[in-house]
């Protein structure tokens, strides 16, 4: 019988906390990381999803990643701390500096969590959904390996530093902000290259620092950040806060998750959280939301557009349909679990999205 | 003979704060509005420079700004605080809210400070160097009236929304980023279309929507945000905390400063500052930011790229030459400016920068 390519998200999300259980991390820790990547998939950001499953493993097994480390906070003033995240998975340190962040938010109004010595830790999102549950403003940010040239430059010497933004709102969709600091994720790229296409002028440049439209070249060279200079000054500003001010690394000194196997990444994240309270009611604040939301989308649409949307909206509603639907995985990331799940002796199979008698996706 | 139209910073920047001081300003605040024209005209921002002096001026004239109000905390937690503007001038305002902020990061590691019923604040980059000078890091965020549509939408429904980020250095130059969340500034439109020229696609629409080249239709359009998606989320977060937030006006509910008489902008900002000891020693804060900016600005550059520039580096050289020889302003702006001086009795004559016996620029 053929392998199966659409999941249940509970069940996969078992699946991958099993692998990682079995690979020697803790039933807790298991779960978080199991769960943000289950999360990414759910809103359509696979390249952020289950696919990490593999280079994760990798990172344990060969000592890159501390499973058992336990984050600490090494200094501590009343609303702005420091998480030393002693490399243990970023989403597990994450998640720890969310926790305090969101705690520290409510006692001071705003609270300030910096965080060193932690790993790649995902989407944003993952963290702002979080926020939203509990009705506190977050905004996130995190440095990454190098992959855009400064302004001017041929090479990579910034990441893609992504910044999400969670803010909650009453009757409409909370607002979910979660992007990467480039034009495009580098994954479109690799897309285009596969299929044999052009790519946009204004994506990439090659390695001699040339615009360019060939997108083998663009990824022998580097992606471009958005707008400019702008974005250039955003992705430094990540960096500067994110890892400059917190004593992790920055610029080269994040090291890549694929290609370094001789120290740990060191990846630095921020975690600023507002307490809405602090400024006023929060029925209030969300009144204002669904008032500020519902006139946005009833603007009037430009021509052959059928819905405008507040940032997290589409993803939000593509996590309801997968949820419904099961995820869709491609078959060489199928095939890479699967052999994951034959490895560590837990079955992928048990996961696989039920469908009708008719073989049909159930609605 | 004829008008001058190159002047002495210090002497232009007297000219401005007699004018509004003859408007009924008091001294204090006459000389912060006048210093924040002054330095966006030194940082070579001219469209938020001495050229604001006359509808600064007709708002108070026009009682839409209250030039003896003081801004008051309404709000007050350990580090998170609202100011209530009661509609002073935007950088009386601002000036006001950045004081708080430095003042209660230094307690607290950071602080957040929200402000409604303000105006027009000038540039983000004029509060990011007062907090650098005092070693703190800052994040500026004010909404603005509308000029930018929703991704989909046809028409302006967000501001270009700016966003600073000030950040100290030790020998190189600290960090400024400052920039509206547009695509480019209204005003480079208005530039192409007096010199007859066409812009580049993807800087505006037309008023259906449209993608044009056409920098008329274009200026009866809006501008486009930043990066597509990206820019448009941006900026509605920058609404959203600046304006929703605070309880100050957001999209529609910020008035336009020309062409809404009937009531106050209700512009709201935001200041964050955090305290660097807070996370390391501000020393080695500072030899990290040195490293960082040293290993940018020695990375190989493009063909034809002379040097590669961190945020704010080309404003503060701009700024460092004004000094020396001058401010350069357009006739129409210097006849404008000459013509308020004669309505308040207030010698424009006085503050023109002297050339050298041949008529050249003193070097
Ligand atoms: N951990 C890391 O090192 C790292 C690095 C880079 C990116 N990432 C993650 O990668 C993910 C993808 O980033 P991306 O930049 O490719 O995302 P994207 O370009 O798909 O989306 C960016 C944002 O724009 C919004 N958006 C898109 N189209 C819209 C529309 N028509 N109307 C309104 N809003 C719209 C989305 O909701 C999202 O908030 C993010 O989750 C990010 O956190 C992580
Ligand atoms: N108060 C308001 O309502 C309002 C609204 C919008 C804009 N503004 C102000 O308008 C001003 C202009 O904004 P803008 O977006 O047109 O600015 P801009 O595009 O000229 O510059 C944006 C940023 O990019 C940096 N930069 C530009 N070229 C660079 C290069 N080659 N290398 C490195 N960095 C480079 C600049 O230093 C600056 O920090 C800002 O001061 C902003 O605060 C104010």
């Amino acid at each position: 019988m053929a392998i199966a390519t659409r999941y249940h998200w509970e069940k996969l999300e078992s699946f991958c906390s099993s692998v990682f259980e079995k690979a020697g991390v803790s039933k807790e820790n298991s779960r978080i990381v199991a769960n943000s990547l289950i999360e990414a998939d759910l809103r359509g950001v696979d390249s952020h999803g289950v696919v990490r499953t593999a280079i994760y493993l990798e990172r344990i097994e060969k000592g890159m990643i501390d499973p058992d480390a336990k984050p600490v906070i090494s200094n501590e003033s009343d609303a702005a701390l420091l998480v030393d995240g002693h490399n243990n998975f970023g989403s597990v340190v994450g998640t720890n500096a969310l926790t305090i962040a969101l705690e520290k938010a409510r006692e001071n109004g705003v609270a300030l969590v910096g965080v060193k010595h932690s790993n790649h830790f995902g989407t944003g999102a993952y963290y702002a959904k979080k926020a939203i549950d509990q009705d506190i403003i977050l905004l996130v940010l995190s440095n990454a390996s190098q992959t855009m040239p400064p302004t001017g430059g041929v090479r990579p010497f910034i990441g893609t530093n992504p910044l999400a933004v969670g803010i909650p709102a009453g009757e409409n969709p909370p607002f979910i902000l979660d992007m990467a600091t480039s034009v495009v994720a580098r994954g479109k790229i690799i897309v285009e290259a596969q299929k044999g296409n052009s790519i946009p002028l204004g994506w990439a440049i090659d390695k001699e620092g040339n615009p360019t439209t060939d997108a083998n070249a663009a990824l022998e060279g580097s992606v471009l950040p958005l707008g400019g200079p702008k974005g250039y000054g955003i992705s430094m500003f990540i960096d500067i806060l994110a890892g400059v001010l917190t004593g992790a690394g920055f610029g080269k000194y994040v090291n890549n998750m694929y290609s370094n196997w001789e120290e740990p990444q060191n990846v630095g994240h921020i975690f600023l959280a507002i307490d809405v309270n602090a400024f006023m009611p929060i029925e209030l604040f969300k009144q204002r939301m669904d008032q500020y939301i519902t006139e946005i989308k009833a603007e009037p649409k430009a021509t052959g557009v059928e819905e405008i949307f507040i940032p997290g909206e589409i993803e939000s509603r593509r996590a309801e349909e997968r949820k419904e639907n099961g995820i869709e995985l491609p078959l060489k990331v199928v095939e890479e679990l699967n052999s994951i799940g034959m490895r560590y002796g837990v079955d992928l199979a048990a996961a696989t999205y039920e469908l009708n008698s008719l073989g049909e996706v159930q609605k």
